[in-house]
């Protein structure tokens, strides 16, 4: 294990390429803008997923336009140039900020979140739309809508974005007129429909964790039925490739920052489908590359005909764990 | 309105059948065995829905095996021969059932549900199955599973109705050795991996309101969000689309039992994607089986072509009640 965390730390300075040299970026997922020196120190290659939930939860209570223009500044410049993306308020589901309207919903996770909260709060969500435009002027700043379920709201959050474009522009204030506008894939409805959604915006990004719950309709924080939570269930990796193909052929790049992207079992998958960018915790980013190093696209891409030909996840499961320690010895990550 | 109701009845005795010639089966969802008299007085071509809550609300707690297997009798013999489609218990979700040992959960509609809750409780399972299986003798009565997610999930169901078979064997229980078994297809995973589970059972009864909440993750009892439950989501209408090809492919019949099936607006469009069996309330057939004889396979098969080219479910709704207003002249359904 000692011996294990040298190589690591030596990994660091290396690039995420696989054997017949394809670079995959790796991105980092952080809640607070303190989580930046671990993302350096691990080598990501920029913040893949930048949680901005924590600015609404101050002492004080919801970050005013200012001072989140700080935080997002402050972010932007410790990356040394590496792009951040910024993932727009995703409250409710399991995520209740303290302060705010609690409505109490029977169904929290298929309620009233994120987007479809922010759609009724516009005052606060151009507040924050402003102040990530002020601030895409310090570097590679991305903005992301998160529970986009169609092409209603991708239309509706870009016309709130222009909205808040105007405001700047009216108040002389520069931001990046080319910023990088996305939306997370994470909703059934919005993979079913990525070849529409594609053609609206820069990029997408996977949200596993939710994907993964509605697909198989399961609330994986239920102990009685969290057994049904399975990232290798074929109907959500047909669901994934599907993504990644129409963004594809529309010529734009695929994230994933669900738990899925820094799970070891699951790279070779995912490299596989042709997924542009792994976004995970600081952390878990050293494993990833290795194995992403100790790759190549031919027998990933092999792999993935393999395991789309099989009818259940644990005959996929039992396949790729096969086939992990058969090639790499790495009995650490399959155990 | 009263000139309609008359021409209505008059319809009770003609077939569902298209222009073209195409013969639909139209059938009734039913709560309770007194609702038999309104599916043959509604012209149904059987019972494609025969809930089994109600067996299990009884005011004497769950009713054992002679009460259920009495009930379902009597159904299947008040139908002349029609087939009936008896659901295995569908607990849990929106469905409470007093006296259930009573889980607290904090999202019930991704919960311990149906065959999640069966498979955990056997017992209670087993005496439902027997007790279906011993009326199957006495008429045209057919098995469908709830809430299948994935192919474990029909192989234990299938174990569990194979142990029942043999438990009527050993006590000298006659059966209908070949009574159809079929499952719902009511979650994302289950319609994205319909072609594996098309080759395991007889066929399959499409749930849209389970589907259609899991696919845009939306509680359609939150007020909050109901306005994107939404039927012709594109998102929606692909995965449809998608089961009724795969079932096809392994030359299986589709039913539906959602309440889409009885929406006139929708008619057309499940008859243009080639649905088998429309089943719904009793007192929708009418209207329902007026739009199939006013309409040929051709003409729906075209508008299903224009509307899967179609981004969002405004545009698909705009055009289909535009369709229909101009071919129809029903304003009643389009009002
Ligand atoms: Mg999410
Ligand atoms: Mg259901």
């Amino acid at each position: 294990w000692q011996q294990r965390e040298v190589q690591l730390a030596t990994l660091n300075q290396l690039p995420a390429e696989t054997q017949d040299g394809k670079h995959i970026l790796l991105g980092a997922n952080i809640e607070v803008p303190e989580e930046t020196d671990a993302v350096i120190a691990h080598g990501a290659d920029g913040i893949g997923l930048f949680r901005s939930e924590f600015l609404f939860m101050q002492p004080g209570g919801v970050s005013d336009e200012e001072q989140q223009y700080e935080a997002y500044t402050r972010v932007v410049k410790s990356v040394e140039g590496k792009p951040v993306t910024i993932r727009t308020l995703d409250v409710g589901g399991d995520k209740a900020i303290p302060g705010f309207e609690q409505h109490s919903e029977k169904n929290p996770i298929l309620g009233w979140r994120a987007v479809r909260f922010c759609f009724s709060r516009t005052d606060l969500f151009k507040i924050q739309l402003r102040a990530i435009l002020r601030a895409s002027v310090h570097g590679d700043l991305r903005i992301m809508f998160p529970m986009i379920s169609g092409v209603e709201e991708v239309d509706r959050a870009l016309e709130l974005l222009e909205e808040a474009r105007s405001e700047c522009r009216e108040k002389g204030q520069p931001f990046n007129e080319d910023i990088p506008v996305g939306i997370m894939i994470e909703v059934p409805s919005a993979a079913l429909t990525s070849d529409i959604l594609a053609r609206k915006v820069d990029f997408f990004s996977i949200g596993t964790n939710d994907l993964i719950q509605y697909t198989i309709a399961v609330d994986r924080g239920n102990e009685r039925v969290a057994y049904l939570y399975e990232p290798f269930h074929p109907g959500v990796l047909r669901l994934i490739k599907m993504v990644i193909d129409n963004a594809h052929s529309a010529g734009i790049p695929v994230n994933m920052c669900g738990e899925m992207a820094g799970d070891p079992i699951a790279t070779v998958i995912l490299l596989g489908m042709g997924l542009d960018v792994f976004s995970m915790s600081s952390f878990s980013i050293p494993e990833v590359k290795q194995i992403i190093r100790s790759t190549s696209m031919m027998e990933a891409e092999e792999l993935v005909g393999e395991i789309m030909e099989m009818k259940s996840y644990r005959e996929i499961d039992e396949h790729v764990r096969g086939w992990m320690n058969a090639g790499y010895n790495l009995e650490g990550y399959t155990g």
